[in-house]
């Protein structure tokens, strides 16, 4: 039972609310209705983590209006997969805000959180993966963490992997990013005892399969510790590697 | 550059060996040859994990000759996808293994690890998702985790999930193991802050495609937070779990 | 026998036409033959439903001359797939149709059905998904079944779905559209016992697939009740769930 | 808010239950814990529907074990996809069950529910969809609806077809099961204009795919009114077209 | 407007049946109703080709009620797929039929067809593809046509088709039956100036996906003139080819 | 052995030509090289049907250039999948050519060629099908064939196609073009017993796949007699159905 | 022009032979005519390389039957694919003859090949690949190769594969056979210099789609000088570095 | 263990370097770090070929500073899938360069290499796919490989590559570039006996799904001998094959 519904049920059971109260109080909305959306106001005290606008295919008065909403509750905004045209018409509304074109984001820091000391990598095999790399450097860091940026290190030239293996190494979480065949990971998982979050990239011709192959190759490699998130999906690796960033020696809460 | 590397030079440096016998150790051949097989001998020192062997497709012969070779190295070892047949000629081999047959995984511990304070949630969709289950929760609690299983709560009944959903948000780190439609992921991965692992099965019909459509769900799961692995690699799942939930707060070593 | 046939036959029978005319009328065009396309002027009376004309990949001026021939017809009109740029076009022939922009429909009507007195819930995951719900509102209510629309409910904020879980469950008939993972519909198939129809959206990246995964989950749904339609079908759901909302207690006809 | 929810708040705000006993009736479970799967012994209740089992993949134990806590809670009971060993060792525990051999079910019945006026038409393209059609038709006979059975009827002899439309036209809701090219539900929708639920069957060979054109053919149906369930799932269409069946003229509840 | 149509409107027109027995004769089954399945007994008399039943899932007692339905109705019989052990339990009942092992085809013939003069070439690439061509051939052969088998000429080793080209070329229609990567009837396509009819077999292994590449490859061939049929469909081509041999230079009956 | 094979060797044979003269000619190009295209010279005389040129992405010159070759060798000329863009180009080289804009042909005619008296019946599903099938109609006119075109006939709207299904009938061949779910062709095959060439196009949307889904209807079609071309192989089914209206009640040449 | 056509021409110019005889050593059969197969036996001469035979789908007779055709015109023989059933009973009849179990090949060999001097190295990811292997080393083997055997070196352990980096090295030309996600390809194409030949496999689970991500990760090689072949095509895989480890510096003849 | 290796040591165990400038030197990047690439300096010297710019997805200033880095390290730059506006852009800074229009190659020789005795034989099915096979013949040519070029002889005109079979015949290796169902490489692999590498095309239509049927083909050739590269892969089929056609008959070094 969680501690709300908890909250609720003791104030009802004392009498300092009313049965009608405590029910609209239990369906009470935590979210803005925006008659097209409905917003997670509480999304940051809830989960630790900012509420995240997915950018593509919404047009820039509904980013920016729910763009609003979040900024009236305090929140720290991350807007992904945004062009230069959205992002253009987004910072006349809120010039304080930043846009990051390589990773195309777009982010607004209400406050910025306390720095991780153990840091998370981010390795791409080329430099067509950057881009996706950039999305999950820009949410690590806004998250809070320390984030090492090693790229282009593609395992048909091995030297340049190794030449950087101590840094990778001494992360607590390592996110790997490729596209063509995705053999990226299964070198770096067999090289490190850390979690690996891998990440196709939709980059590559023929029968890459606009990430297929890389996605495929990832799920199937043989080191073990590697996960696998959808393809181009710099965000979602970001947020699960901050998640485990995070995590101290204690029980979770 | 690593340890050892750095030992080898300082010890030639020292002209304690010669440049023969630093290129001999630089190739020292840290596994154990066994011509169909090359046996990692001293993965547990470096990566803190047992060595691993995967059964599917070994003959009896092969697999009692691997153990042979861990066991005088002292390891620990878990092998998976093991038939009963597989399982009963080992067992006669290996006396004090243990076989565990809804997982399918034989195991022969030669030190018990200490047990993590934190816990592993395994949860699954339905019933005959057990057997993967079962081989995450096996390799996990092998590695020293606390487990708690909480099976046949899909979402079809979404009060089963939420009668548990207490235990589940006290895990360090939670796997979520589900065939057909695999929505079970995106709904727990709504309702914890913790990093989820998915485990598609290969259970279902039809246009279940023996695991491929909740692989797919799982890797477009809206709730952020989830990464994947290979239909029904319980043992992956459990494999990088067990890597979060023995992360500290320190940095990487 | 169908009706027509009968009375056709009971003529020729009592001689009140000839053989040859009985065979004109057995093979009597109910529709209008444009060269290009075949037009069923008697759809309207023979199904209770309204002719409907799929815009896309058709030419500004096929729509409006099949237009005219179901006007004259006196049918009410409803055109699907109609991008802005073709209802400029059509609007300035017909200037009393109505271009729903959001949903791409244009409907031109003839005389407004009865309003139903139970309802239709339609259900979006997110805000992209929005067009297709939009499709599926228009085309439902222009066969005159009142709908409540309840968008943005994604099962990774739960909460969003069961503050509305009371509109949904008093529904006569449901329809649940959702890209992505499609998780949506086994949540709401598992909390209501009415039909649900389901619509896969191309909404989404990497391995949504256009809306091949979300279709597949929804396929698998474990939750009893659902069926498919085909990916961003908004009318083809409509469709069935105003026949399913107009079913009365009496028998077919 | 639900009614359950209501009363266990009614009662608390009346103090006739504790605030831990509001809690734990709240979180009370509905369904029978056994370890390896959670019953819902309240869905006849709740739903107006049995309990359903899906027989593949279970063993003969846990099938036996199921249904004497479905039966305790006093449930008719319903085993799909249940093969004729399965059959026989749970026949020797249930002997007034019944086992369908063609459409591989397992019943027992506790009370028998009303007819329905109205009926349900069960078509087949060929012979060897029957048993995915009986599936279909055991299950909508259990609950309580009148079946027309009108098999081998595909479009390749459309006089087949068209001898039995009438009793196709004047069911509420046609079930349509077709294997190979899935033609038929075509035609069918094209005639009736009542609510169509396609089912692919895995029939066929070469690129039937198991039953993947049949569904696609269904889910492309140029005729309104049709949506499509899994592969082989008599079952899931039997259970929508019921649900349909037994709507009434009446609001939902 | 069929003869048939034609008729009953006559006789009603005379007065000679009532409307009743019109509507019953318009509706009259040219097919026996066997429960299981309607056989077509007059398939013979309107397609000139006798009825064909698929042996592949249907039991021995089944085949054998719809042959004797068959027979007695004067047809000549021929079922395709039947394996040796449903061929045995056929032949105990038909002792004059006969079972083509490798082309496993059953065939009980009422009267011998008359031979064309035209031929029909039978070309396969490899051996393995044999049982198709045979069942193709038998299936001509029964239907009247003069076959050329031209086996194992696949495009590796050109000399033998070359050295087999005229006999191809002197034929009216050639089938083309092939595995692996159906290149045989490119190159087939390209000598010859007959319609050429591809069958793509389920002959070899890794990505011959069963057939499905020699499918394609059939479908893209750069030789006009190329049509083709379903996997392993040696009965439909050589039905296809057996109504080109019949054509004669009079217009459509 | 070809007749021109036969001849250089005769001519050998009696010193009329010297051994290398032989060599030259068995060699011969009967085909003019232009570098980027071989062009078959005499396919016309080879084949009795005119060198085809596929426009899609070749550049005007290319296609002006190989035109110009084969006008000089006196060939009748077909250019398919021409652009209005590249029509408009060529049209200034060659003003007595025409441009068939629906079916996206160019032809310019050296010799009109006998008509046949049997036709071809070309159908269509849909209006959207009608370039593919005005590609078929001037593909099988420009080889002397009487056409009936059929268009928007498709099964959801059965009367459609049975309104004119003695023109189908009285065809030598049937073409019958289809997108979507391709149902058509089934009820085609199943009403008329000639050869019927089925051609799927990409018309459609969501599960359509481009056209797959009713390549594999098509394929996979219960009634017998029909064979597939490509997706959108308009020319492709022409040819072959010109081939079989050409045919005689004589021997093969 | 070939040697054997000038031959021919020149003795039918000296009337060493007749026209009629010229046409009949022009189609002269190469091969033996068994009915069912058409062997090549003058392949050993043509092509330096004896015939092989495919040995799966065929029947112990059949492969009898040619191997005693090749035996008598003195090949030395390869069977690939051969069961332990059919090899036992091949080497009734054969009983010189060789089973390679490991392999699945059986050889005969009339002629010793004089040995290469410069090697093929055969690298293996695992031990499941090692019967792809054999097949290659034994085919590589039969034609002359020395073959040097580095099995078990998969990414995940990088150290296995550095200590044989040099034997891998000095190969003229290396073949790659891993399944799963076959990264080994790309980490051995970035280390050597020489042509490297991949090989997928079957093996693996799930996502492994019996070889086809391996496949797809070999095509997209981010490392240069790496071709493919089939899955599981051991035999091709050796076929080609044979030709290849055969060429010297001297022009093709 | 590598000569640098060797050296490094020896220099230590000479004390000519330190234990911190050997650790530095092994790890030594032998590459240039641009930030957004790493650069290999000295594969030239390493591998004896150029480094190789893939152009696609680059900006023209990502690839100008590459060329930059390249050219100071006097190294001949290849750059692929050059666009025109690319190409302008490059030409701009580098006069110097050359753009291969058709094989959208640019190319920058700072030493011409040798030329080979033996050729490269390039075939192309159709002239549509000669794009590609320009970038393969670009490639080749620049690594100082005799090239022929053989384009459009597609097997459905055998005529017009028997006409060239010689010049075929006579190459090292021979490249086959085909798309659509690409059977080429089967007929081409029968007639020659030297290593085929086949490169499938993204041209066609339809199934040809952007050269994955020509893949397809190409992987199941029946014709030993031929291996395969990526869709497109123009580069990667030249660089194998000049590898191969610069084998002399020496050892590997």
């Amino acid at each position: 039972m969680s501690k709300q519904l908890k909250d609720v049920l003791n104030r009802l059971s004392r009498h300092e609310i009313s049965v009608a109260q405590a029910a609209d109080q239990l369906a009470d909305q935590t979210f803005s209705d925006l008659d097209f959306a409905k917003i997670d106001l509480e999304r940051h005290q809830r989960t630790g983590y900012p509420e995240v606008i997915y950018g593509q295919g919404k047009s820039i008065e509904q980013i920016v209006q729910i763009m609003r909403d979040l900024k009236q509750a305090g929140q720290t905004i991350l807007v992904t997969r945004v062009s230069k045209h959205q992002a253009t018409g987004i910072l006349k509304q809120f010039p304080n805000a930043t846009y990051h074109a390589t990773g195309r984001c777009l982010t607004d820091v209400s406050q910025t959180p306390p720095l991780t000391s153990s840091t998370i990598a981010i390795l791409t095999a080329g430099t067509t993966d950057i881009p996706v790399a950039e999305e999950a450097a820009v949410t690590a860091e806004l998250y809070g963490n320390r984030v090492d940026r090693i790229y282009d290190v593609g395992v048909a030239g091995l030297q340049r992997l190794l030449a950087n293996i101590e840094v990778v190494r001494k992360a607590k979480v390592v996110i790997v990013i490729a596209g063509m065949e995705g053999a990226l990971v299964s070198v770096v998982g067999g090289l490190v005892n850390k979690p690996v979050i891998a990440v196709p990239t939709s980059v590559g011709y023929g029968t890459s399969f606009k990430g297929v192959t890389a996605l495929l190759t990832m799920l199937n490699s043989c080191a073990a510790g590697v996960t696998v998130v959808n393809i181009d999906n710099g965000f979602g690796a970001a947020y699960s590697a901050s998640m485990i960033n995070h995590l101290g020696g204690k029980n979770g809460d």
